[in-house]
């Protein structure tokens, strides 16, 4: 039997278990005879088209566990959208190198880079076993009950709500946060497994499925306030208006990357144009606002016990896939086999299934008035999130 | 012998460990025959001038302790600086609760809060005692070598910073990090004790002490970049210039308290400004700020044992000291005994010695470049602090 090398890469926003996808992979394809080089590629397809490889068969089996318990991307990222061209010259790359298996850990930007570059290798017939490996903290993804790194950044979001639901209460007046998700609100969602106590935060929620309006805003804000005395509102960074154009891209400085995204985080502009709507219209006096940023995707040490080991499935489930040859370009689908006893399959299916598109938060999952979510919403995520702090108050 | 009733109370910003503090005293009080009623009230001075308390007797054991491990002030908090009138006031309703004890939990303006109660009891000839118990994350009173809520909120800081390191080598460009610390910058130097490796994050330090100059800003970045690829500062929301005006106040709404503190936090305008300055003239493409915001003070589960420890210890001995009669009027110092082995010792010192003035972070843990804390300051923060996660990297 010939040896083929393989090569993976990470791609898109970092999470708190991509490197759990990656060790996954790596030691599941140590135990295969068919597979030679086990290559880490440096900065995703950036690192492919420079040749910059890491030797993933090298490090030791502690030092890989290390890696897996370690958020953010080993290999380094990108955003890089391949064209043809790109495609020709990762090809003259992989022969060189003797490269059969391409493996590619992204969200639904990376899984359409991977569809590019297996569809461009079928055309140029350059033999090539493409996988895309589920990574998505947005939890958008269509071929997924839910994506590897949303449970870690959900628990983050949870946490950090119940601690300023703590601070609200202490110094009162409104808070805002606001939370990652450029297209979906589930991560925005996730805030409302902070609550334990009738009134505890948060107390509003906004998506981006639910077009935003000022007026409502302020409204909603004046009614959590007389009923509770203060508000914590957990608002998504994609919030948009009924033209559809988010309100924080409004607002940011308009740079996009190469798959023609808008920048929304990394800044705090949103936030505190809310902050400011609410002292000059809702007459609040103490309104404060935080932007949770890139915390919520590397903070080390509050990953999921259960994404994490998802994770580490889902770049395995990728390997043995390739091998089998159940799909000569795929990705990876995350099935909730029950709905009582929380349990998961790892299936292959399509890459396109997982490409380009995003999923949004269902209708089953948005409370009618708009402002929160649903109890079925909380049934899906709390076995992802899994256990969270425990906070007492008098 | 007959008893007296105390009133204990929580003032200014909420820290992780504050609640440590209020169960220490009442636990301790509990054990005294000289303590009738142990009384808390609700948003410090505001809920003792509104007869608003809370029967801390009553808590079962297991709750305190529950109650001490959660974030936040537990009582609620206020930012009152009390006049003569309302110290009248407080006395008159004192004098019909029988309260001969007055514990205020705080940090220096919340130990200028109690120096006025307690100058004003002398001069209306109402007896009391009043103790101010330290707390604040900003780590600036002069009466304590560190204060409680430091160590925790810097465990934030260096945890949030070693993520965002690995955030950052994975998609590069430059990180803006707003750090808390109004006056003192404690809390942003702390980011350094997440270094490991030699380029670790983070790169640059600006603290408030050290006059802020955006000409060497970007100077300073555009060395960091050639140097490491990519950047990460950490930078205090007090930074100021040369005028000695924060910059960040000047960005901010200009909302003042009645101390006279103008905000800076829940704000992330200093943060965008930055990462305008940045991409205007350093014509750096991936500029991205996050303000750390109230998560630093309030993110349940993370707190540092010593640091709780310490916090417990604090009301354990200002309960003693005031039943010892040590002062009349005290707050207690948290004094360092030796520099070899770490231990810390509680003694009794005047209210004066933490109230209204900070401490400012002094000059041999300043780098003598302006940019950066010496390893004096490393070795100082360090046993506060406690273990941090391991973050491993190819």
């Amino acid at each position: 039997m010939k040896k083929l090398n393989m090569v993976i890469a990470q791609s898109g926003g970092p999470s708190m278990v991509i490197n759990e996808s990656l060790v996954g992979a790596v030691i599941e394809a140590k135990k295969s005879p068919a597979i030679g080089k086990i290559l880490g590629a440096r900065h995703g397809i950036v690192g492919i088209l420079g040749n910059d490889y890491i030797d993933l068969r090298k490090p030791s089996a502690k030092k890989l566990e290390a890696i897996a318990e370690t958020p953010s991307s080993a290999l380094g990222s990108c955003r890089k959208k391949p064209d043809a061209n790109d495609c020709r010259a990762i090809f003259e790359r992989f022969r060189k190198l003797g490269v059969g298996y391409f493996f590619y850990i992204g969200g639904n930007d990376s899984a359409d880079a991977a569809r590019i570059v297996a569809e461009e290798a079928e055309k140029e017939n350059y033999p090539l076993v493409v996988y895309h490996i589920p990574k998505t903290i947005d939890n958008d993804l269509r071929s997924c009950d839910h994506t590897p790194g949303f449970g870690s950044a959900a628990r983050f979001v949870a946490t950090a709500i119940m601690g300023d639901d703590l601070d609200n209460r202490a110094l009162e007046g409104v808070k805002i946060d606001v939370i990652m998700g450029r297209d979906a609100g589930f991560l925005t969602a996730a805030s409302a497994l902070a609550r334990r106590r009738e009134d505890d935060a948060p107390h509003l929620i906004y998506l981006p499925e639910v077009p935003f309006s000022e007026e409502k805003f302020v409204k909603d804000v004046k009614a959590a306030m007389k009923k509770f005395g203060r508000c914590v509102c957990a608002v998504s960074e994609g919030i948009r208006g009924k033209d559809g154009v988010p309100i924080g891209a409004k607002l940011g400085s308009g740079e996009k990357d190469s798959h023609g995204n808008v920048q929304m985080s990394g800044s705090g502009a949103l936030g505190d144009a809310l902050a400011k709507l609410l002292k000059d219209k809702a007459g609040v006096k103490r309104v404060r606002a935080d932007t949770f940023g890139y915390l919520q995707r590397s903070f080390p040490g509050i990953a999921s016990k259960t994404d994490q080991a998802e994770a580490r499935m889902a770049g395995v489930a990728a390997v043995r896939a390739a091998l089998k040859g159940d799909l000569k370009k795929g990705t990876i689908a995350i099935v909730r086999e029950s709905s009582k006893k929380y349990n998961v399959a790892f299936a292959p299916v399509p890459i396109a299934d997982a490409a380009k598109y995003t999923r949004s938060v269902p209708k089953e999952f948005i409370a009618k008035n708009g402002r929160d979510v649903t109890d079925a919403f909380l049934e899906y995520a709390r076995p992802i999130v899994g256990e969270l702090p425990k906070c007492e108050i008098f």
